[in-house]
């Protein structure tokens, strides 16, 4: 028996998309006065959304779907030229996801670190950050806990420091880094990581982030949290099998996910990140003035291939 | 077949608990050189932990366990008092889990804002903030996005307005506050959230809140996630039942969950907050130097009974 969509508008909810819960007259006229997210999302014109370099998507295929993941070879060239590599070799097929812990990551590919990498390497060096120089980069005016500057790059949570000229990619929700040793050059893909709960900021600069996931996410943040430390599955029963990961170019485009990702260099994503920043929702009553770079979710849609 | 825990010290692990996985004699060389936040909580004298007052537990049975609720009553007294009659009156017995959206937010109670709320209330007037004075405050040092100053109060996450005298508690992980209409007085209890995401800052000053999960988060958070608008399950079918909410008060002790919470106005906790600042764990080379208040974890540990 389905709850009629009726019955929403007398939900006591509350939240980023209680606009949707708005009678439409309503809906329209704030679109007017100041736009709600969603708003903005609706009338963008198409050259605010980009495709992703098929190149530089991976398919992480779980019993339960795919978790599609946008590679960002711009910040870490040499890890992901690994992956890539890893990846042809089938390095991931019938591994698992090992480690879920609540509230942080989980964390997938060769516990062991013996697993054979092929023509592969098992370790690449560390590419915590990169130079400032030449990377595009919109910045937020908010202050941040964490960095002297935060921002976007190429559609990905990024921050800067614009002293010594650095940039980095920040450890926010569906981001996807490179678990390591103590040692900072003992990580190389072989063994990968996804945030599934609040910011794990602290990490930035301290693990190579190759990327974020794009599709799935809810196939992540809902699995079963392990029992050991740091939340890893002490029965191996428990691991949840990997059947494949791939990447896009290497599929007939008939098998790819077509989706779409709000470019993050343009007037509408800043327009976007102004209608989050000071909600004019119905229900907001105090905006909040400053909006958090990892409080940005970065809009994908679904782009029906021709 | 058990995955033996020796192995652990070969994963290619990262993050915050890392120092678990260092020989015994490493742990013990860093603990006297700079506590990691585990060695911190290891050695707090028992000053440093409290109980919780039985009459401001919550027990949410699921299916699958016990949620276990702090309320917050210094925050808001008059939803709390009322979210006791609607308990006392098996309110939310039968009631259900209708809401999960990813990243953000569960809700449960009643959906329609219709069921009989009995010697209790349907609305109570907002308590979004309150004064600041005569409140302990432990401030932070750290710069926050969304407020002049942030820290704890009383274990809670919070923020406060020096030159409005205000203070306000924040929408981090775990935290549980009242859903309500476009009207702020249009709640009172009788649907709650808790935040099973990253932060919800945004909301701060926009709902009451009403007190934070103590225990069972992952009960909440691995819930599968709603399919209609806002992460409503749109088949009630896919409704989480909730067996029974209880207060710990009217409970035999034997049936109570014995948990303690390190205080949050202790040198004890200052310097567990200073080890989460600047790790110094082996695995980590940079210290972020800084700290979010929604990225500091309230411990909470099981104390038997006598």
């Amino acid at each position: 028996m389905g709850l009629a969509l009726a019955a929403l508008a007398a939900l006591p909810c509350h939240g980023q998309d209680a606009a949707d819960n708005s009678a439409p007259a309503v809906q329209a006229l704030h679109a007017h006065l100041a736009p709600t997210p969603a708003a903005m999302l609706a009338s963008a014109p198409e050259s605010a959304w980009r495709a992703i370099d098929p190149d530089d998507i991976l398919y992480v295929k779980l019993p339960q779907g795919r978790v599609v993941i946008e590679l960002a070879p711009q910040f870490a060239p040499r890890y992901v030229a690994n992956i890539r590599k890893l990846v042809r070799q089938g390095f991931f097929d019938g591994s698992s996801i090992f480690r879920v812990q609540d509230n942080a990551v989980v964390e997938w590919g060769d516990p062991s670190g013996r697993k054979s990498v092929g023509l592969a390497r098992r370790m690449v060096a560390a590419e915590f950050e990169r130079p400032a120089r030449n990377l595009p980069f919109t910045a937020l005016p908010d202050p941040d806990t964490y960095a002297p500057q935060v921002g976007f790059s190429d559609g990905f949570p990024a921050a800067r420091d614009p002293v010594f000229g650095r940039a980095w990619l920040a450890n926010c929700y569906g981001m996807v880094g490179a678990a390591r040793g103590n040692n900072v050059d003992s990580g190389g893909g072989t063994a990968l990581y996804a945030v599934i709960g609040g910011p794990q900021r602290q990490w930035d600069r301290n693990t190579t982030m190759v990327g974020r996931v794009v599709a799935g996410m809810s196939l992540l943040s809902t699995l079963p949290r392990g029992d050991g430390p740091l939340g890893v599955y002490l029965d191996r029963h428990h691991w949840v099998r990997i059947e494949s990961v791939q990447i896009a170019a290497d599929l007939p485009p008939a098998q790819r996910t077509p989706l779409e990702v709000l470019r993050t260099d343009t007037p509408t994503f800043t327009q976007y990140v102004e209608a989050l920043r000071n909600r004019r929702d119905p229900w907001f009553k105090v905006p909040a003035g400053r909006v958090s770079v990892c409080s940005i979710p970065i809009p994908v849609r679904s782009k029906a291939s021709n």
